[in-house]
């Protein structure tokens, strides 16, 4: 059918897919997304749990960029917190729990009212390729699809096998089909494929719960929202509950460990290190007996709770035992059992930054076919590979977020170069610029990268551009600003400052003082009234320049090596000196730039030098 | 685990699985309800409408008796419509389209909050059966549940295959999976199983559909609802759209029937014969060329269409093609394919009235799993099967209600005696007593019932009764209060009435005029105000008197025959002069009354004169 052409086909309604296909879509690209089941776009199919370290940043720079995670998670959740505000600014983020049924519902119908997007309930079963070009897909149903890119977000539904005890079966999550065969379409066109597993926690009847045995944890109602768009006058603050293991538990762990699935060896793959199950924390730590479980409710519409800490795929039995040991929870009823999932995935080192194939030209991929874990990771992926697919059906390059710029280059970097022996979650360890890639700045980095994409609204980014502005203007000023000594140390008095000055200060001087405050500065340089969240980057650039200017001098070296671009047709076999580890890493990552080069794990500094000796 | 003994296991969440736990657990018995997943709980697998000629009695029934569909129907609808106004009593019926998101997401909410009813998520497997009484049920994740009763609400999940086009799969409903091995177990334990088969439409982008061209239809804000309890201010008017297939549709859908898998013979089994696909009405009407298309919203949450009339599991171009030949459907896209599904189900000979096996002691069937077809069917039977199920916990007798009492009645009746080449459903043409068996009376047939089951409250009975006495004590009134003929000439001239008197008569002879009300009557018989289902029963009952009351006479004949019980331990065998297909008929089913026996296939009235002489 003649019809049955598009611009760019998204494979999957996760959070890379959903991410995907508005991307593309609202890039006027027509653009249709496959599902196996209408019903679950959008699921979470685990925790509540939108953001935390390291993934509120990647929340919040899709949402400067015009992803949807931010403002959907605002919208449609239970509780936000802003963490960790007494740490330093890159340690600040904002951990929100979703209203998981809302937050499905409400993105099912975002995608059915959004332009240039259809939607397909079909499960896609091979690529249509031709001379190393992907032309479209194939369905379970028979039909072929074309388009000009094709984006695959298959979660863990590729081969994807239940585990519980010693049951295993196909299922990409419990109670849903797995994808049986474009496991080998990929297989077929060069694409090497691997195996990991991840696992989710049992869910109880809330009414079984005894919660005056636990300590009540609420959000805020005036929080540090996702998205610098959101205006909600507050949020709500639904309860979570926190309670601990107890002794019992880890001696029923320990006792029926050897029914678990990854003691008796029937789960082969590695899972998420950054999640474990709580099996392993027993095998892992035996000596400690009160490990965090949270109550998490998993929707305003349903009384089903989801227990964080309690991962786990032992069998049912094991599973109640382990539960009822818990203070409060002793006589909880599981309405799910926890299981694990192992799935296909293909090793990233096999992607472009723009997250296109380099086995498959015109083929993304996103989400944990990438071999990540986490809501997050996925639709910062969806959304670069969306964005990434529809620019290449209109010709234009692929935009790509470096490690300077956010953590979404971080984690493509990452994954591209490093080997990681499980499911990669971005952490702010892993960023080398960790201040720079601050939660709060997003606006601050990624707005010429939002303009070049082109999804946010052109009054939208010329506002955040004021801000912007406004920022560096700002700083200039305060600096500029003299403020006499009596009066900075009647200031340095009033707020508890045990230092005084000998002479007069810039207004900027002083803002460096613990608790000198942006609004003690702000009369002093007569700085007009600015949103809060630019006031706060005045502040926070002014009190930390020390260390944000170090880190600018290690990211303009980062940028230069980055600069050099390595050519297209180089062959590593014929550069003389360079160990044989490194021309083999070279050669499969096939590096884009001495930088891309550097990180590649096995290349030294030596190799590094010769291959510039080389290109120049 | 000791905890895992409950008083009825309930196997599955549809309709049939929620009527049953609910009825259960609300009579005080510990039960747990088994689904696939929990959260298609209460989902509506093929169209949102609920009642229609038959089928709303079942649900007016049910709402006396206890059950949910009828108030859950009334709370999340998009439209009501009381239908056949104009028409005899008989046919007076309401028919609504569900909000299909809600009916499901509360009815999950509802059961949550359930006291006495748990729910898992889990497959059941095997029946656990002792000396042919069943014990309870084991899981796919190998857990064995432990119950006195056990009541199979299995749909079509039994060993399901989707078809469309020449692809068939494994599933119980698109997107889901089947349940493989529970059939296996109960042919094990001497249960006969069959297979049939059922079909659903494709589902449709609604911003692909050109509604000027079709026509708008409403429900009423003040409809008659399917509760004699919602008290509810206003109805949503939603509309639907109605279209028609053109002759174009006629000649695709032909060129295109060697595609269709109930010609290339992949289809083997029969669907319902009251909801054919369009194929089949076009092989079997081929001059009709303006079929009825209504295009029906699936919920307020959704733009999904559901295109009432094109069921199909043509493959997908097929679909297409068919789908855009209708007027205003030229542009329609497509989001799920329409399907058919083959199933396994266990023809209900086997059964007992009260839906237990006469195979397996205290094993329940309810649904499709019965051979029958329909929301309200599966609904009702599961009402009963679990009411039935929660009182053989008990020791108590069952309850069953006749062919006179409802459509209940001649439902299970039915199925069990008649062997129907296709799903059952629940017709008018199938009782006897049609006029007796409205739906605005289901209060006055069923008190007893309903009090003997002890679901609905005592203060809702006592009030129901005091209802009925009052339309008895009304009606009483009304044919005691003598009208003189002046008055009674004002009245007929007023109404409209060409006939005159010539002498006084009775209230309730001039009742019986068409054009009189019970408002006109109402004052002369000094009438209290009594609530409008009251009124309407007392004008009911006055005006079709002579109707009523001939088929009152045939109802007692009929009880007469029920109540002639054959003894369990009869030998048919050994009576003389019955034909051998009348025994073999009787001992398939067993008779427990003359008036069953006489029902079954093959069983004529000299069969039954030679029996009822041999147990006298």
């Amino acid at each position: 059918m003649t019809d049955n052409k598009y611009d760019v086909i998204v494979v999957g309604g996760g959070h890379a897919g959903v991410e995907a296909a508005l991307a593309s879509a609202r890039l006027g690209r027509k653009t249709i997304m496959f599902t196996m089941y209408l019903d679950t776009i959008g699921m979470m199919s685990c925790n509540p749990s939108i953001g935390g370290p390291g993934k509120s940043n990647l929340v919040a720079e899709m949402d400067v960029l015009g992803g949807e995670m931010g403002r959907h998670t605002d919208k449609y959740n239970l509780q936000l917190k802003h963490l960790n505000t007494s740490k330093g600014p890159a340690a600040r983020i904002t951990r929100g729990q979703a209203d998981k049924f809302w937050y499905r519902v409400r993105m099912k119908e975002l995608i059915e009212n959004t332009e240039n997007l259809e939607t397909m309930q079909d499960t896609v079963e091979e690529l249509i390729v031709e001379n190393g070009t992907v032309k479209g897909v194939r369905t379970k149903l028979g039909i072929d699809y074309y388009g000009d890119a094709v984006v695959l977000c298959t979660g863990t539904f590729l081969r994807g096998r239940i585990v519980i005890g010693d049951v295993k079966y196909p299922a990409g999550r419990q109670g849903e089909n797995s994808a049986e065969n474009l496991t080998q379409s990929l297989i077929d066109n060069g694409v090497h494929m691997e195996r990991y597993q991840t696992a989710t926690p049992p869910r109880i009847d809330m009414r079984t719960v005894d919660f005056t045995q636990m300590e009540e944890l609420y959000g805020e109602k005036h929080p540090r929202y996702f998205s610098i768009y959101t205006e909600k006058k507050e949020n709500p603050v639904v309860p979570t509950w926190l309670t601990h293991t107890s002794s019992k538990t880890v001696e029923v762990t320990r006792d029926m460990l050897k029914y678990s699935p990854i003691v008796s060896g029937i789960i082969e793959t590695h899972g998420p290190r950054h999640c474990p199950s709580l099996d392993r924390k027993v095998l892992n730590f035996p000596e400690k007996h009160d490990h965090q479980i949270f109550l998490e409710m998993e929707s305003l519409e349903s009384h089903e709770l989801y227990i964080n800490g309690l991962t786990t795929a032992m069998p049912p039995f094991a599973q109640d035992a382990m539960l009822r040991s818990i203070r409060g929870l002793e006589n909880a009823k599981i309405v799910r059992y926890g299981y694990a999932v192992e799935y296909d995935y293909a090793p990233a080192s096999q992607l472009y930054p723009s997250f296109e194939s380099k086995k498959i030209n015109g083929l993304f991929l996103a989400g944990q076919i990438n071999g990540t874990s986490g809501y997050e990771e996925a639709a910062s992926q969806g959304f670069m590979a969306g964005v990434n697919a529809a620019r290449k059906t209109m010709g234009k390059d692929p935009v790509v977020i470096d490690r300077s710029e956010g953590y979404m280059g971080v984690l493509v970097d990452d994954i591209i170069h490093k080997k990681t022996p499980e499911p990669y979650r971005v952490l702010p360890s892993r960023s080398e610029y960790r201040l720079t890639l601050r939660f709060d700045n997003g606006f601050m980095r990624l707005l010429d990268k939002a303009e070049e994409i082109g999804i946010v609204p052109e009054e939208k980014i010329a506002y955040l551009k004021k801000c912007r502005d406004d920022v560096y203007s700002a700083i200039e000023k305060i600096k500029e600003v003299k403020v006499p000594m009596r009066e900075a140390n009647e200031l340095l008095e009033k707020v508890g400052e045990n230092q005084r000055l000998t002479k007069g200060v810039s207004a900027g001087e002083l803002l460096k003082f613990k608790n000198v405050t942006y609004e003690d500065i702000a009369p002093m340089a007569e700085l007009e009234e600015y949103p809060e969240f630019v006031k706060n980057q005045i502040e926070t650039m002014i009190k930390y320049e020390v260390f944000i200017e170090r880190e600018r001098v290690q990211i303009e070296r980062f940028k230069k090596l980055e600069s050099m671009r390595i050519p297209d047709n180089i062959d590593y076999t014929e550069i003389k000196g360079i160990s044989n580890i490194a021309k083999a890493g070279l050669e499969e990552v096939r590096p884009m730039s001495i930088g891309e080069a550097s990180r590649i794990s096995g290349v030294t500094g030596n190799d590094i030098a010769l291959l510039i000796a080389n290109i120049k």
